[in-house]
C-alpha cells in the first residue's frame, strides 16, 4: 500500500483526462505524473533523503496538489502548514518537524522570510505564479531541468505526512499519518462518499487540513478531477462550480451558511453539484434545511472525523436526514461508523457504555494514526488498547447512530445541569434573523457557568437580546436558554472554518479555572 | 484490520435488519452475531487453538456464512473445501492444511466418512438440516450450550483462510489470505461494485471459491443482506430473486447463459436486480448482448481476478460495454485496474511491455496473498519483487483497459500462428443455434495443433459441422476457424462454473507432449 499507487493508476487509466484545474490552467494525469516524477528528482538533487520532511505553506493550487505525490514519490514526508497560523505557530511546526525544505506560494513568500529567520531551513521552493523571490528555487525550473525519477515505493507503515492539529484543540501536535492510513481512507471514501472517475471535486477547504487533504487523495485514487480554489469566498465558489461543472465539494457549515445567504447565489448555475460533504463541526438544522431548499440538486452527506483517524469515522447519508422507509430522520446525528471503522462510546476507564448514555467516542481501524510526532506520552494517552480516544462526547442510539452532544470540554454545566451548546445553537439558529451563532459557557458565581450566545444577524435585521431569548424559550427548556446575548459582525474562524470558541471564551475566563481550549 | 470488524459494525448499525436468508429462514445481524460468538466458544471447547485450521465442505447456506466469522472470532483459520472435488482431492486438502476440524452439511456427511477414513480429523461438526450423523457435533447444540466468547481480534497479517485453487489451473495449491487481504478487498468491492446496506445479494457461486467468498464478506462489511442458494440451477435462482427481491448477484458466464436460455425465464419477475457481476471466465459477446435484452434492469459489471489477489484485479463498469461519450465500447476487455491495485503487462523477465503488446498480467496491492501454504517455492515463483504473476496473457490499451487474450497456456498455436480460443468462441457463439461452446487445440502432425470446437446446440436446432465452420468463416480469418466440431449435450464445468477445457483436451492429447492443465 503506497500513496503513489493513486497516481500510477490515474496515469494508466485516465492519462488524457483532466487531473487538475487552477484558474484557467488545466493539466491531465499524464502531465501531472510527469511533473511529479521530475519534482521528485529535483528534491533528491537538493540533497533531500528518504524520510526528510518537506513543509508547505500555501493556498490550494494545482501545484500544491502535485506535492501530495511528489514528496511520496521521492520517499519524503509532507508537512502541510496552517495558512491561518501566525509566524510563531508555524515556526513551532517547522522546528518540531525538523523540516529540511519549505515550499511557499506568492501569498506566503514574505512569511517564509520571517519563518526561516527564526528557524533556518536549507531549501526554499516557490510554487507561486509571480516571479520567484531571491534565495528560492523556482518550481517550474526544477521541473524543467530534471529527468523523471523512479518512484521510491513506500511501504504500508512508512510515514507519509505530518499534519499539525490546532485551532480549537489546544497545543499543536504533529499527527503522523502513514501510507496505509491514506490508502485505506481513500478507498473507503470512494465507497462511502460515492467518488468515481467522473467526480469533479471543488477543493475550498485548505489542503493543510484533512478536510482538504483527504479528498485531494481520495479523488486521485478514483481517477477524478480536482478544481483547486485558493481560498473560500462564496462568489469564487459559485464561479468555480458553474465554470467547471463541479459535481462534488466539501464545505464546512460556516461555508454553506455564507453561500446560501449570499445575495448572488441565484445568479449562478450550481445544479451540476450532486454531492456535498459537510463536517468538521455540526451543521445547525435551520442552515441545513435552508440549504436543501436553495440547492435542490445537492445531496448533503455528513462526515465526522478527525486528523488522528485520517478523517472519516462516521458518515450520515442524505436519506437519513429525513423521515423515510428507514424510520425517523437521524439528521441531528453524525451518522454511523464508516466502513471498516469500529466506533464505540466509552466511559473514562475505556469501558463501552450502554446505548443512549453519553461518553467519549473511541475509534479503531486501519485509518488510526501512527501517533504524534515526538510526543510518545500524548500518543499513549490518545491510543489505548488500539482504540483512539477522540475527546469528543456523544451517545449512540440503538441503530448505531452517533449523536455528538458536544466536544466534552465544550459542554456547559450550569446549576449542575449539563447543557449541550449544540442544542442551544440549533434553537438560536431557528430564528429567521440569525445568520451565525456560537454558544459558550461563561463564569457565574451563582450557577458555575451560564449560557452565553454570540450572534451574527442577517443584514438589516433588528433583534434584541430579550427577543432572541424569548424565541429560545419557545423551543427549549428555560435552563438551557441563553442568559446573555452578544451581537457581532462576524465570528472568529479557524483555518478549517470552525468557529473558534476558545477565542470567544477567553476574555470571559481570564484568571479563572475553566480550561480554555 | 480484522475481518470480524464487519460483524461488529453490522450488529451495531443493522442489528434488526436481515443478515441471512436460507430457504424460509431469516436471521438478523444481532442473531448472527450472537450465534457466531457462541460458535467461537464451542470451537474453543472442542480444543481448537489459535491458528488451527477448520475445514468446511458444504453447499452455500446461512450456517456456512456464519462460519466465515466464527472461525475468525475464535482466532482460527477457515479452509473451505471444493464441493466438486473427488474424495482423493479433498483428502489432499485436508492433509495439506492439517485441519483439526471438519464441518459438513447433509450433502457431504457421507463424504466426510470417506475423507476422515483416509485423513483422520479430531472434530466433526454437522451444519445440515437433517439429523446429525453419529460421531458428529450438531451445530445448533454447540450454539445452544455455549456462552458467547470474546472476539480474539486478529491483526493485519494474521492468516484468515486457505483457499485451494484447482479446476482449470492444475495441481492444487492452498492460497493463504490474511485479514488485511479481505478487509481491503471488501472495502474495495463496496466502492468498485456499488454495495451498500440496501444490497440484497444472491449467492449462487460456491462459498469455497472466491467468487462466493468475496461477496459473502464484502456484503457483510456493507451491512447488506445475504440470500444463500445451495446450488445454482436456473429456476432456483429465478425463484430466489423474485421471492427475496434480490438486487445484486454474481454469476459466471455459463450461469448467465443457462438462465437466459431457460424456457421459464419470463415467468419470473427478475426486475429487482440492479447489478450483476460476472467473471471467472470470459463472457461470449453474443451471450452478453442477449442477456442485456432479456434483463433490461440489470447492469452487468465485469470483474477479473483470481484467488491469489483476493479476487478483484480489474473491473469493467456497464457503461464501458457500449459506445458512449467515453468513446467506443470496451466490452471485449476485462476492464481497468480496480481501485488501489497496480496492474501491468510484463514479459518473461518481468519488464513492463508497451501498450498493445501481449504478455503476462502482473498485479500488486494490499490484496496480494500471503503466499501458498507449505509451498515457498511456488510462492517465490508467483510473487516476484512484490508483484503477483498471474499466468494470464493480456495486452493493455492506451486507456488502461486490459484485454485477456487467453490463459497463456490456453493459446492455440497452429501453423506458427497464435490463435486465441476466446476469439474463435465469440465467433461460434454468434450463431443463433449455439448455446454453449469451448474451443481447444488438438494435435495435428501437419500444423502442430488445429482448432477444435466443442458445441452444445439449443434444443431442436439442427446444425452441421460444415454449416458452423462456414458461419465462422464469415466472421474471422480462415486459419482461426475450427477444423473440426464436436456436438455434445453439455460441457464439463468446474466447481466455480468454468468450462473445464483440460477435460475436453485430455482424450486428444493422451501420450502427447502438450501440457494438459
Amino acid at each position: 500500500m503506497q500513496l503513489t499507487q493513486a497516481l500510477h493508476r490515474s496515469i494508466q487509466t485516465r492519462g488524457r483526462h483532466i487531473a487538475t484545474i487552477y484558474g484557467a490552467r488545466e493539466r491531465n494525469w499524464q502531465q501531472v505524473g510527469d511533473r511529479v516524477a521530475r519534482t521528485a528528482a529535483a528534491l533528491h538533487a537538493l540533497g533531500l533523503q528518504r524520510g526528510d520532511r518537506v513543509a508547505v505553506l500555501a493556498h490550494n493550487s494545482d501545484n500544491y496538489l502535485e506535492l501530495f505525490f511528489s514528496t511520496a514519490w521521492a520517499g519524503l514526508v509532507l508537512v502541510p502548514l496552517n495558512t491561518r497560523w501566525a509566524v510563531p505557530e508555524n515556526v513551532y511546526a517547522l522546528r518540531d518537524s525538523g523540516a529540511r525544505a519549505l515550499v511557499v506560494d506568492d501569498a506566503f513568500a514574505e512569511q517564509a522570510v520571517a519563518l526561516t529567520a527564526a528557524c533556518p531551513v536549507p531549501n526554499l521552493v516557490h510554487i507561486g505564479e509571480a516571479a520567484t523571490p531571491a534565495g528560492m528555487h523556482a518550481y517550474e525550473t526544477l521541473i524543467a531541468t530534471s529527468e523523471p525519477a523512479e518512484d521510491r515505493c513506500a511501504s504500508d507503515d512508512d510515514l507519509y505526512a505530518i499534519f499539525y492539529t490546532g485551532g480549537t484543540t489546544g497545543v499543536a501536535k504533529g499527527v503522523m499519518l502513514s501510507h496505509r492510513n491514506f490508502v485505506f481512507s481513500s478507498i473507503n471514501w470512494i465507497g462511502s462518499l460515492h467518488l468515481d472517475e467522473d467526480t469533479r471535486y471543488m477543493h475550498v477547504a485548505g489542503f493543510f487540513h484533512l478536510a482538504g487533504a483527504s479528498p485531494a487523495l481520495a479523488v486521485s485514487f478514483a481517477g477524478g478531477s480536482h478544481v483547486c480554489v485558493p481560498k473560500f469566498e462564496p462568489v469564487t465558489a459559485f464561479q468555480a462550480i458553474q465554470m467547471h461543472k463541479v459535481n462534488y465539494c466539501l464545505l464546512v457549515p460556516t461555508m454553506v451558511n455564507a453561500m446560501i445567504n449570499h445575495p448572488d447565489i441565484r445568479a449562478y448555475d450550481l445544479s451540476s453539484v450532486r454531492y456535498c460533504e459537510y463536517g468538521s463541526s455540526s451543521m445547525p438544522d435551520a442552515v441545513l434545511m435552508q440549504a436543501a431548499r436553495e440547492l435542490p440538486s445537492w445531496e448533503f452527506i455528513q462526515g465526522y472525523g478527525m486528523t488522528e483517524c485520517t478523517t472519516l469515522a462516521t458518515t450520515l447519508p442524505w436519506k437519513y436526514h429525513f423521515d423515510g422507509p428507514h424510520g425517523a430522520s437521524k439528521r441531528l446525528s453524525a451518522g454511523r461508523a464508516a466502513y471498516g471503522i469500529d466506533v464505540k462510546i466509552v466511559d473514562e476507564a475505556g469501558v463501552e457504555l450502554p446505548r443512549g448514555v453519553p461518553g467519549e467516542i473511541a475509534v479503531r481501524g486501519a485509518q488510526t494514526m501512527l501517533g504524534y510526532w515526538n510526543k510518545p506520552d500524548a500518543t499513549a494517552a490518545a491510543i489505548r488498547n488500539g482504540w483512539l480516544h477522540t475527546g469528543d462526547g456523544a451517545y449512540m442510539d440503538d441503530e448505531g447512530f452517533v449523536y455528538i452532544v458536544d466536544r466534552v470540554k465544550d459542554m456547559i454545566i450550569s446549576g449542575a445541569e449539563n447543557i449541550y451548546s449544540r442544542e442551544v445553537e440549533n434553537a438560536v439558529h431557528q430564528h429567521p434573523g440569525v445568520r451565525e451563532c456560537a454558544v459558550i459557557g461563561i463564569p457565574s458565581d451563582k450557577w458555575g457557568e451560564t449560557v452565553h450566545a454570540v450572534v451574527v444577524l442577517r443584514p438589516g435585521v433588528d433583534l434584541t437580546e430579550a427577543e432572541l431569548i424569548a424565541h429560545c424559550r419557545s423551543l427549549i427548556a428555560g435552563y438551557k436558554c441563553p442568559r446573555s446575548v452578544e451581537f457581532r459582525e462576524a465570528l472568529p474562524l479557524s483555518g478549517a472554518g470552525k468557529i473558534m470558541k476558545n477565542v470567544l471564551r477567553e476574555p470571559h475566563w481570564q484568571g479563572r479555572s475553566k480550561a480554555v481550549n
